[in-house]
């Protein structure tokens, strides 16, 4: 099946995207390889290492970098670290993030649609983290972002889709590609994401404080390809308050 | 990775059994395929259709049949129809289904005991749909039953696992394959299945009521293998009450 | 409002039963005065401590004694248990506990159905605790059962009602009080129970591990009666897919 | 008890907020003496209702209006609306309430902030209703908010507390009042946002689409009550993977 995944004019054929902040290098390798990961976050500390190993080393071919603003506490501090990035040769996409709260690290809405505008206007090919609000998506949109990346639950929490009803209005109404990004801790949570709609599933801590962490990131890779199928497919009613025979048999429960 | 499901004592590949009273004799073998399903119940009316076109012949080669009882009301009505789908050349397997409530279609346990201990003691691989109650369970396990079926809701609702925390608890406690058998209504559903340490999932009306049947055939395969995985991956840690950087850069936080 | 719970032809008032095994046998008098009790459960190890204080002692005045036979592993030990109970003056009530899983502490419904028939016939008004089966709660109130008790989660570990689903279809299909037994962790899971369709609730654990005991009693009691409230009241519709307008006001969005 | 609820240099002793959009205005009545109701929202096409009954008339003595912007769909038409509304006599509260979104009808956050920020400096009490989002709460605070209302679900749906998670962190981490102002569609779910630390709650569409509905307002006074009360207690500890039992005489299993 062809299905395509586009963001910014730019294609990709999974639609499992790697946070790659809580893997040492080599894992990073093995979970992309086992993932069959296209894309994969990066924060700049870890490009910008100095003498030592480059991330950028490790990034098997034809992995598109996803630079992330992790750091920035407004949107001065994302545009900043975003054109840093780029001049470092990360590319044009961009995750803003902006977060100065320290104990849950969610996402600021207002100043991350400040940061966009200014981005898109750049050139930036923007993806911005988000609190998962419908007025905050449109104003996003209209600022320029190529996609919308709204929490599931609080980032490396593994709490699952907690947003969920709210992530499937975004998949609805917004016409940019959805992309649950933060606290999905399980395959299964990943498939529901996009059961529902979302476009793409971004995983790390799920992965990186799993047994073991190249099987996680093959099963990722599998519920997030099923979760598509099942959306593209149109899943089922739901009987609230019956059950119904499915084998021709229980007829006999009539007679 | 070779992992397979051994059940009395024949082993499968293929985690996803196919519930069949739902579709057409055609649709059956495309779900099959699509799904890569090894295992699919036969209700013993579609197999003894006379003059018409038998199921028999629509099963692809190698697929193992599972005759059910649906339509049983007691131990001594299931027995009956065990036996005379072994003599219509339907194998040694059967699902023990007895149902006498005409509208959720919950099974009674305690018939279900009794029949499954006859049933084993005259040879067939006995597999027993239930209400997830672990001491009943263990009452198949010692009557001989060869895997325990657990509903995950009322048969035919894809209403989803709404037991999960019994179907967990069978997982651990019981030393057979346990194999989620109605209710299932979305692959994410049947993945967490998978998760919590299903051996097997059985889908049938989630996918006859699905839009497009072979794709949700293929999303549920998916989504079985996925959850598997990351059974035997281990899932990660959960954090109740905050979160945690994923991003080396987020020190900037605490500069 | 005059809504009596009437089991076994006895009245009652208010549908918070107390299971007192947790609490110090001062606690005990504080929690039924404050969480308005009329019943509460009894072990009889306690009640029969011999030269040490009686349990009996502290119950206030108008307490209804619900023996339970816990300890039991078979019908015969809950049979012998609840006759004893009744010869040291414990009255006619007496639920039924029949246990052999000592990590999850789950009820044996087989034998508790055994258990409830003989002690039934005997004249004891019989309240089993069970595994929520509609099959077996039918072969409940088949052998004489006076009320139903379902549990919402393993005894002891506050879940909550896990089994919500299960209890509804039982409090719709068995003309008896599904009274939830087990599990109950907060007021809120209470007051759901009640909503639909539970005639009483007894919790323990939920206020035995309560920062304030007398406080969450008291919570206890106004939870339970809001949700048979609710029950009484009819509940409003659900809106899946969109919201309204609470307001006329809103008219100025068609404008 | 003395535990009141003081927004703005105001006190409460009702912690049930009622929103009245939706009743006649007899039934608003009889609703605001069944809940002990102290404070109820008023859209002002009704205060202005011109030669016909006010309903302001209706306002049992005592109560405490709460004028919203409903149909405000921008800062600048919810500020023009406040201020019409104190002219009209209708005080200084004022929810704060901007929606343009004509399916869902979530609020704008961005909005409301620069709302908020406008009326506290006009002496408003302000009440935002909102997104739930730390952020945007933080702001709401640093603009002058009396109090913070988050959704619990699209308004008017019943969906209930789908915002739970980030509930809680407002309750925790933000030193205003928080009160629960939409979706609220069963007393348990009122019940269950006061145990995790909200102030109030606010109810209108699960009372008005109730059977009966001086029954129901009843019922939401205990339910919010009992919640207030096991928040202040203190709820147990829950005990994820086994039982707990709750009578000594479970010793007989591990004779």
């Amino acid at each position: 099946m062809n299905d395509p995944l586009i963001i910014g004019g730019h294609t990709f054929n999974s639609r499992f995207i790697l946070g790659s902040g809580k893997f040492s290098l080599e894992m990073t390798k093995a979970v992309i390889e086992n993932g069959g990961v296209e894309m994969a976050t990066l924060a700049l500390r870890r490009a910008n290492a100095g003498g030592e190993e480059n991330i950028l080393d490790y990034m098997p071919e034809g992995i598109t970098l996803l630079p992330n603003t992790s750091g920035a506490r407004d949107a001065k501090e994302a545009v900043r670290i975003a054109r840093l990035a780029r001049e470092l040769g990360c590319g044009d996409f961009v995750k803003v993030e902006v977060i100065h709260d320290s104990k849950y690290l969610l996402p600021d809405n207002r100043e991350t649609i400040k940061a966009t505008e200014i981005l898109a206007k750049e050139g930036f090919i923007v993806m911005p983290y988000m609190m998962p609000d419908l007025a905050a998506a449109r104003a996003m949109a209209d600022a320029g972002a190529a996609a919308i990346m709204p929490l599931g639950a609080p980032i490396g929490s593994n709490k699952g889709l907690l947003t969920r009803d709210f992530v499937k209005i975004l998949a609805e109404e917004i016409d940019l590609p959805i992309i649950v990004d933060a606290g999905i801790g399980r395959p299964s949570q990943a498939c529901e994401a996009m059961e529902i709609g979302a476009a793409a599933v971004m995983a790390n801590t799920a992965i990186a404080t799993a047994g073991d962490v190249a099987v996680m990131a093959r099963s990722f890779k599998l519920a997030i390809e099923a979760g598509r199928l099942a959306y593209l497919a149109g899943p089922g009613r739901v009987l609230e308050h019956k059950g119904e025979a499915s084998s021709p048999l229980t007829g006999f429960l009539q007679d």
